[in-house]
This record gives structure tokens, C-alpha cells and sequence, in this order.
């Protein structure tokens, strides 16, 4: 086996065999493939792609460069959701909790974020004293306890995806449908759940700009979740404006903790409960409902239980930020657009997100948006509200927001949160 | 500037701005853009191409990356010859002392050979004592006193394309038109000639396979070196069957004194005269007549005092091998193909190449063609010398030339060495 002639091979359009494609990968992670070629194949896959038996093979080359959780030990059924990104997306921790409520266990493993989306662990860490990091045999147990786990995903799960993930982004090569969609499922399919629910994405705030692009995505994740033995579904969802009011770590924690509590931004309930849906009738819990439960305040139990058994306080007050600014409508009428991307870099820049990986997260920063599009504003009233203790970072995050708020004379069209359902 | 944005505008389809090129080559030669960046972004060069300004800005980068040698103290006009390489390719050999004759310097920087192609430093260093690295001021020095130079390319010339090149051939990037015209004419603009020769060669033997993406690069290379001040002809030539009878590093040079002397093999005075003529023609030498001269044996003083100037002995026999072995003609009949690939790898093979940069090469080892295409021979009659010092090797040397000789009833049609010229 020879690394140029396999980068050739898929450069010119040929597709790769089983044994060049494990051959590569495993190579690679034993340092015996150079960045420099498992890049060039990179890029050549970006042109080429690759077909359903290579992604198969690759995906699954993935996997096998590591460990792969067993959570047969666990009692019920598992399943666990990814979402590919949005601003203000915190479903997962309303959805985590309710998924439990209902009778299945709730793996879920998760990263920080990097850049204008964030991540589910930097939220979870503005609550005082909760530990992102759980052994494996912990997360068993507290699956079986609680039905519920939000945690980092050891570095032993899928080390190849994290090497090439980290090459993909100095070198171009992100935006590539088989490399994205290997990336996700190697790391899902690591975790060692039984069933997957993957959240897509599509708009000018997500990574999938186009509904074209995100059902290509999603169809690939489906397919491979499912030959590789875990039936999958892919909810594909608007990402124009933000979810909900809170964008920002502490504040989506709150936001997160009112919808728990049977309350909470109708948009959030919504695709919380379609999820919840989706990933309950994946393991058969078809009896359950979802929507009940958690206009019940049902599933806070499981919320608290979730952060007392991480070492959180669920009682605790979060932090606050010290000083808080308000964008202001600068006329009357209805809201028409808040943009997601403008306001997620907003978030950002006040301290929410990191721009290296190294880099550490307010727990506090963030926008609050005051009136949702189709709301009723006055000329002056506040639309938005920036949280942050910085206030050397408000400029930055004001020249981000140009544009970002529109106010017309008629409320837009409406458009539905969920654009369609791809399920196995 | 940002290595990873230059690489998606490149993927993307976008010319890349002369700052964008000059600052990632400059940064990576200074070791400041990473090797994983450059080949993804050469991928991306090998898909979506480069158009001429771009072109024209790369090259410049590559020769400013390093010195360019200043020839202006040589007393007589400069011009130089490139060949893309072939089987049996030593034309460098006379022509050089040719065009000297003729009253022209040729600046002749070589390289050494890797593949199944010889580089002219090996041939010229089966001549004992001779030395292939000269300083600067020895180039001149010998240029202005004997017209011909043939040496080593010092590493400050194009250090750029150096690594490039050595990146691209364990990244699949070799094949791409901008980026082999640009990795040849860096180096040849960097020697300091005011005009060039390309050999540009076509054929089963030849890197370029077809007439159509020789001429792509012939054409690129054209206008490249005249838009750097520096008038450019490209010779396209067919390589299908090795040029003369000799393949091999001392074989060749014997081949050479024999062309120097009046003689030789009609293919190779043919495309010597050719390429002397347009040598001379570039430098406004048109009252030249390099074929006479060359017949009359005139250059043959001239390869001896390059020889001599460089440390060689140009009356000292060369040695030869311990061993020869014949190939025989299966049948009687006309020779219809030598096959100039399976003859390459075939007296690489014997030990006249090198598979590795640091191996040395064979100075006595090769093929000798004793018929040529078109010529008849009997049955049994020898077709092949193969000469080696090494038995070992003979082996897979006969495994090379599996099929290579193909011999028939009727001779081929006649086709022309020279396929067309491409003036400035």
C-alpha cells in the first residue's frame, strides 16, 4: 500500500477499496501517513466524494481507530440526539431529561463549541461545580439511575475523527458532505448508542445553508447510522433566527430550566418535543408522550438529578452578567428577521464562545432577544438585550449586529420550525 | 492572511489575488504555512487550475523564494534547453557544445534522474573526475571562455519549488499543467538565461501522453517565460520508442561523442540540429548552420573542453559493464515498437536509475537498442543488449521488457520526431 498512489486513485475518481481506505486511516493514526497526504486525499474527497460502500468503510475505519462505549449493561433502551449547530440551540438539555422521563436512556456525549454556535458542555459548565468528565463505567450507571448523561467525549472515542477533524479546518476541507457526515456518526456510533435522532440544520445561521445541501447531509447520516445497525432518524430544522430568547452559555441554561418547568419560548418546546418524539419511537416507546410530560414540569426531576449527579447544584443561582446593554428598535412595526449568524458572532464576541480551543468561556455573556420575528415593537423599545462584564467587548459585538435586526409593516409568512423527517 | 481561507477561495474556484500567492508561498517557505496546508492547497490547484496572471505571480514567487543568477558579465547571448525527460533523452549532451560552437552560452543546469528517465548529471558523472557543482562565478567564467556549462542547479535557485516539488510527489499533485510548467520554469528563470528551449515530450514514454495536454504545457510555458522578459520555444516531440540506441548513463555519453564526432543515430542529430536551430534562432543567431557544424564534427572541441574546464578527462575510456546479455528476435520481420517505457524501467531496473534520491546510480549499466523501429531483423538475431554489473538484477529487468518489442510483416508508417513548433 502506498499513500500517493491512493490519493491519486481518488483524485482521478476511483473509488477506493476496503483495504486502501483502512490502510490510510489506520495508518494515519499510527503517524505512518504524513498531514501533508491524508490532506491532499482530503481535498481529493472534497472533489470526488465517495460512495455509499467507501463511506461505510471509512466511517467505520473511524470508529475502529478506538474505543466504542458498551452500554449493553445499561437497562433501558438507549438513544441520543446530535444536532449539526444552530444559535441558541440548548435542546438538548430540556431534551436529554424528557427523554428519560419517558423510559429511555440518553447518552449524551457531547464537545465545545468553536465559534458562533456553541456547545452543549460550555453551557452545562455555568452551572457552579457540574463535571463534564464521567468514566465510562459512571456514565453506565448513571444512564441506568437516571436515564440521562450529558458529558465530553473521552479522547479515546474515534481519535482518528479528531485528528482529521482538526486538519480538516486549516485545511480547507470542512465543507465536504462524506467527511461531515463521517465525522458526526463515527463519533454517535462510538458512544455506543442503540438509536440515533440527528437534528439538521438548514438556514442562513447553520452550516447547511441551503435545504438542498442539509437533506444530502441528512440522508447520508441516515443511511450509515442505519447499515451500520443503529436506526437513525434526521429532523431537519430551520436555523434563520435564533432558538428561543437566551444565546449564551448561563442564560441558555435558564431558558433551558423554564421549558423543564413546563414554561419556556414555544419554538424551543416545539422541536424539543418533536426530537423527544422521533428518539422515543426509535426504541419503541411509542406509548409515551412527550409533549405531556414536559408541559407537565416532569422532566425537571430528571434535569435535577442530572446536575446532582455531575456535582452541580440545581438549586444554586447562576452568575450574572455585570453590566447589561439594549439594542433598541429603531422603529415601530413587526419584527421580519433576527439574523442567527449576526447574532450567534454577537454572542461571541461578548465573551459566550472561543476563538481557540484553549481559549475559556464566559459563563454569563450572551444576547437576549426581547421580541421574536413576528413580534410587535415600538419605535425605541428594546429587541435585544446584550449581557456581558467586559464592556471593551461591546463595540465588536454592536458592529456584528449591523443589519441583524429587520422591522417591517407585516408580520413574514409563517414557516415551519420543522421542515421534514427522515427516518430510517 | 489566512492559509485555510486562501485554500477554500482556491477549492472554491476563485483566482487567488498576487498577495494571497505571494504571501503563502513566502510563508511557506519560511516554514510559517504548514505542509498539511500547501498540499491541500495544491489539490486544489490540481482541480480548479490556475489562469495566467495567477500563473504568472506563482512563478515569480517561486524564483523569488531564492538567488537568480546573474549571467549578464558572459559576453555572448544565453540560451538554455529543458527537456520534460525521455527514454534515452542525452540530446543535452551535444547540443550544448553545439549551440557553443554556434556562438551562443548555454547556462545548462541540470538535476539528477528519479523514475525511468536518466537525469544528464548522471551520464555526464559516468566521466571520470567530472564535476557537476560549479560556484557562480565559474558559470560565467566558463560561459563567457567556452559557451557551455553543464552543472548542478545550486539549491538557492527556486528553493520554493524544491520542497513543492518534493511535496507534490507524496501528495498526488504531480500531474497538473500550471503546476509542472510553473515548477519547470521557475527553475529555469532562476538560472538567469535570456531564452529557452523546451523539449516538450509526447507519447507512451513521456510524462505527457497525448498531443493535447503537451500542448496545454508547451503553451503555458511559452507564454510564461515570455512574460518574464525571457523569449520561450517549445519543441513538441514524439517519445514512444527511446531516442538512438543508447539507455543508460556512460552509454549515453558514448552515444553523445559519437553524435559530436558526425555520426550517431539519425533521430538523435535530428532533433539536435532541431532544438540547435531554435536555440539560435532566439538569440538572433540565424546565419548559424548547426547542422553542417555538427556534421563536420566542429563541436566535438567544445565537449572536450567542457569536459576538461569541469575536472573530466575527455580521452579516458569509459568503463563498462562486466556482464551483457542479448534479447532476441522471436521471428524475422520488421521492428514495429520499441516501447520506450518498458527500455526505461528496464535499464533502471539494470541499475542506470535510482528509486530513491540518495541512491547512486550505475555508471556503466543499461539498454543498447541494436535494432531501432523500422528496422529489420531475423529470427535470433539479437534486438536488445542489456548491460549490467549486477546478474541479480537481470531478472527483473527481462520482466520489464515483457512485450516491449513488437515485430510484424510491414514497417510502421513514418512519423515525425518533431510533432510541431510553438515560437514566443
Amino acid at each position: 500500500m502506498d499513500a500517493a498512489h491512493i490519493i491519486r486513485a481518488k483524485r482521478d475518481g476511483r473509488a477506493l477499496t476496503d483495504e486502501e481506505i483502512r490502510w490510510f486511516l489506520s495508518s494515519y493514526t499510527a503517524d505512518e501517513v504524513a498531514e501533508e497526504q491524508a490532506s491532499a486525499l482530503l481535498m481529493a474527497i472534497f472533489f470526488q466524494g465517495m460512495d455509499d460502500r467507501e463511506l461505510d468503510t471509512w466511517t467505520g475505519a473511524m470508529i475502529a481507530s478506538g474505543d466504542r462505549l458498551d452500554l449493553r449493561a445499561v437497562s433501558r433502551p438507549t438513544v441520543d440526539k446530535h444536532s449539526t449547530g444552530g444559535v441558541g440551540d440548548k435542546i438538548s438539555l430540556p431534551l436529554c431529561p424528557l427523554v428519560a422521563a419517558c423510559g429511555a436512556a440518553v447518552p449524551q456525549l457531547s464537545g465545545r463549541g468553536l465559534g458562533h454556535t456553541g456547545g452543549t458542555l460550555d453551557k452545562m459548565e455555568s452551572i457552579a461545580g457540574w463535571r463534564a468528565h464521567l468514566s465510562p463505567q459512571e456514565i453506565v450507571d448513571q444512564l441506568d439511575r437516571i436515564g440521562a448523561v450529558i458529558c465530553a467525549a473521552g479522547a479515546g472515542l474515534a481519535p482518528a475523527d479528531r485528528r482529521l477533524y482538526a486538519l480538516r479546518d486549516v485545511t480547507g476541507t470542512v465543507e465536504s458532505i462524506p467527511l461531515i457526515a463521517s465525522s458526526i456518526m463515527s463519533k454517535k456510533l462510538a458512544e455506543g448508542t442503540s438509536a440515533l435522532v440527528l437534528d439538521v440544520k438548514v438556514g442562513s445561521g447553520a452550516f447547511m445553508k441551503d435545504v438542498g445541501s442539509a437533506r444530502r447531509l441528512a440522508e447520508t447520516m441516515v443511511r450509515l447510522g442505519t447499515a451500520e445497525g443503529v436506526p437513525t432518524t434526521a429532523v431537519m430544522s430551520r436555523m434563520d433566527t435564533p432558538l428561543g430568547r437566551a444565546c449564551g452559555n448561563g442564560l441558555e441554561v435558564t431558558e433551558s430550566v423554564e421549558v423543564l418547568a413546563g414554561g419556556g419560548p414555544a419554538d424551543v418546546v416545539e422541536l424539543t418535543v418533536a426530537l423527544a418524539r422521533e428518539m422515543l419511537a426509535l426504541v419503541g416507546l411509542h406509548d409515551a408522550d412527550p409533549g405531556a410530560v414536559l408541559a407537565a414540569g416532569d422532566a425537571l426531576p430528571v434535569w435535577r438529578a442530572l446536575v446532582a449527579a455531575q456535582g452541580g447544584d440545581p438549586d444554586a443561582p447562576l452568575l450574572v452578567s455585570t453590566d447589561v446593554r439594549a439594542v433598541r428598535a429603531q422603529r415601530s412595526g413587526v419584527v421580519t428577521m433576527l439574523e442567527a449568524l449576526a447574532i450567534g458572532l454577537a454572542a461571541w464576541r461578548l465573551g459566550a464562545g472561543r476563538a481557540r480551543k484553549e481559549h475559556p468561556v464566559s459563563p454569563t455573556a450572551g444576547v437576549v432577544c426581547l421580541a421574536k420575528v413576528g413580534e410587535t415593537v415600538e419605535e425605541g423599545q428594546p429587541v435585544l438585550e446584550l449581557h456581558v462584564d467586559d464592556p471593551d467587548r461591546l463595540d465588536a459585538a454592536m458592529e456584528a449586529l449591523e443589519g441583524a435586526i429587520t422591522i417591517g409593516d407585516e408580520p413574514p409568512p409563517p414557516e415551519p420550525l420543522v421542515i421534514d423527517i427522515l427516518r430510517p
